[in-house]
């Protein structure tokens, strides 16, 4: 694997589509050879404003990115089972804790646990019974975690993540960074990769 | 050619992403031995109420869909020139004009026409230089042709088109039906094709 990352990886554990992602990047790059640095953002109304709210509740396109998300979900292999909760008032603060788990070594794995725990366990993310359960997996203390993530200073280094993602043009999540190139959704990353390296998109 | 439609490709010839389909979708849909009947409808706003405009002015969303379409098109080898306008108010004049052409025989000719206009000689959809040109290249009268597509009979069926993409659940442009599974997005072009052959989408 390559010690310096091709790209960022944007997200918030709040989306949904970021589940694909979450569960495939790791083993994608590394199939091709390259790594992002994973990059939490607060979410995204944060980074947008509530103008657009992605999915409306009980929306044709809400309606449509479940079923489009429980097919690729089959087509990659990974498990799920719908329908969950959504959206979750305490997003938030599980892409804090991602952040603070970035910063410690722990982050990926916890990203995926939390992942698991919302779309296979139900539980929402950033709520407790998620939090205890994806901490544990990755062998962090609840209280501590919770209590450092929720911290002035955590948040604010949060914020200024959020700042940084919309400063450089991001308004959604997943989005993978390269080059100075935005590719946004899941169904993107395999042009991200192939811009990582050939700097150019895949022929179809 | 299969004598049968595998699929419904639903569009507005005011939609940016279709620029893209429905450019490639002949050929492609050809060399997988598929074909999909071509059904215009009134236009994004049309089918879903004002409530979530897809491309707001300025920003960060938009410039993203200008240049990931810009980078698809150089993957698909579609020649464009941007930067062109948008958005069109006459959107619907040419879905119209689309919709007379699919009873007519000539429709599809005249997307490919219209979107040529539009973007790669910065013609807006649905007016007229855009529709006398691309109304001649496909041998049609400019002033017969756009009366009949703005009278009220058909102006009702395209009302009732757009109806009926409401209620089998669209909400954008383009849009692939095959077998009751909606695929939203010239992305998904190739899952909808995998699902009319395999009832799965293929591997990744």
């Amino acid at each position: 694997m390559a010690e310096i990352p091709v790209g960022d990886f944007w997200f918030s554990v709040g989306s949904t589509y970021t589940y694909l992602s979450a569960m495939r990047l790791r083993d994608v790059a590394a199939a091709a050879g390259v790594f992002f640095r994973w990059r939490p953002f607060a979410g995204v109304l944060a980074l947008t404003g509530a103008t657009q709210v992605p999915f409306i509740e009980g929306s044709a396109k809400t309606r449509y990115m479940w079923r489009d998300i429980e097919r690729h979900a089959v087509k990659y292999g990974i498990p799920l089972r719908l329908p969950i909760p959504y959206p979750c008032p305490q997003l938030q603060r599980a892409s804090s804790v991602a952040l603070l788990g970035m910063r410690e070594g722990w982050g990926e794995d916890f990203v995926r646990a939390a992942y698991v725990r919302w779309f296979q366990h139900g539980e929402e993310t950033g709520g407790d019974p998620n939090l205890r359960a994806a901490l544990a997996a990755c062998g962090q203390d609840f209280n501590r975690v919770v209590s450092q993530a929720e911290s002035a200073v955590l948040q604010r280094d949060l914020a200024a993540e959020t700042n940084e993602a919309r400063r450089i043009g991001l308004f959604g999540s997943p989005s993978f960074v390269v080059g100075g190139e935005i590719f946004w959704g899941d169904d993107r990353l395999e042009d991200a990769i192939s811009w990582a390296r050939h700097g150019t998109l895949a022929a179809g």
